[in-house]
């Protein structure tokens, strides 16, 4: 078999367990807790479809949602972190730092480099893909908190503080969306899901 | 709140529903059937990691990204149609087209014309783009189901001959994949996963 391509069908292999790793957020319909492989889906589609509000120069879309597409595959080995929790956020950089040589090192090299690439940079933060990548990577558990009773914040006991810092990226890359955000976050707090 | 935003809002929310249809395809654990958003997930990262081999020219990879992204949201409304299933497969079309306008119908309509184009171009496979689209559409479900024991050809006692012919995209699309289908169809045919 082709060695190149036989790298690449291992990597896609361990991508299906994407599928096993559940987050916090429920689906809209309350059903169940949604997984890695259903969250990257859904902010890659968001990407594309909010990209006309972001108002952030310079972002390239292509790059996001490959951005997108990549940047949870950490959590095949460093499992999800829930982001309000702040113990498991304190090993969160050293855990996912490993999985990520692993799962990318399973790529040909010139290729887990570049992925490697993307995923650092989402995880930065400091690139003009990666803010826009942020508040859609937040704004996607945003709309199925408010559609699930603000199932993750009560969970957490999170205060309206913590979800003002949480959203801030959506405020600065899609101003459009803010408005929505803010007045869901109100919501949330006369209804007792979040905190004041 | 901003109409447009309003619109795209709508249309997110509803893309939601695809972590709830099923299709006949098993995790690679075999632990249960998988999903549309995991599906769509898998495919868009599989269309990014093989890019490499294929060797039709004037593929924008981008753009099948988009199309991968976009290529099942009509089965919100039309629901899975079972690849092998000939009696389901005779009313798909006309199911899938009015779900077609019904779910990108949602979008500002400039951007609804962009997602429904994508897909009927996904749906002809016609273009560079679309046959690529093809060839990893038909591949994800291909590796799952070498993973477990053959899952979903048994379960339509498939034949060689539907196989091969359900495969036929990855061979003009990806030579270097088709070595590895080619073997695997033999092997399952020996282990009577799939009908001589």
């Amino acid at each position: 078999m082709n060695e190149l391509f036989k790298k690449r069908l291992d990597f896609i292999i361990e991508a299906d367990k994407m599928k096993n790793i559940q987050r916090q957020t429920l689906l809209a319909d309350s059903s169940r807790r949604e997984n890695d492989a259903e969250h990257t889906f859904h902010f890659a589609l968001a990407a594309m479809t909010f990209f006309d509000h972001c108002v952030i120069p310079g972002v390239d879309i292509n790059r996001v949602v490959r951005m997108a597409l990549v940047h949870d595959l950490v959590e095949i080995y460093a499992g999800d972190t829930y982001c309000y929790d702040v113990a498991a956020s304190e090993t969160q950089e050293e855990r996912e730092k490993e999985a990520a040589d692993k799962v990318f090192g399973m790529l040909p090299p010139e290729q887990g480099a570049e992925y490697l690439a993307l995923w650092e940079e989402f995880d930065r933060r400091d690139t003009p893909d990666s803010k826009y990548a942020a508040a859609i990577d937040r704004i996607q558990p945003f709309i199925n908190n408010t559609l699930t009773e603000g199932h993750t914040w009560k969970l957490g006991g999170v205060s309206v503080a913590q979800v003002y810092k949480r959203m801030a990226p959506i405020k600065e890359a899609t101003p459009d969306l803010w408005e929505y955000v803010e007045e869901n976050i109100k919501a949330a707090v006369e209804k007792g899901w979040i905190k004041p």
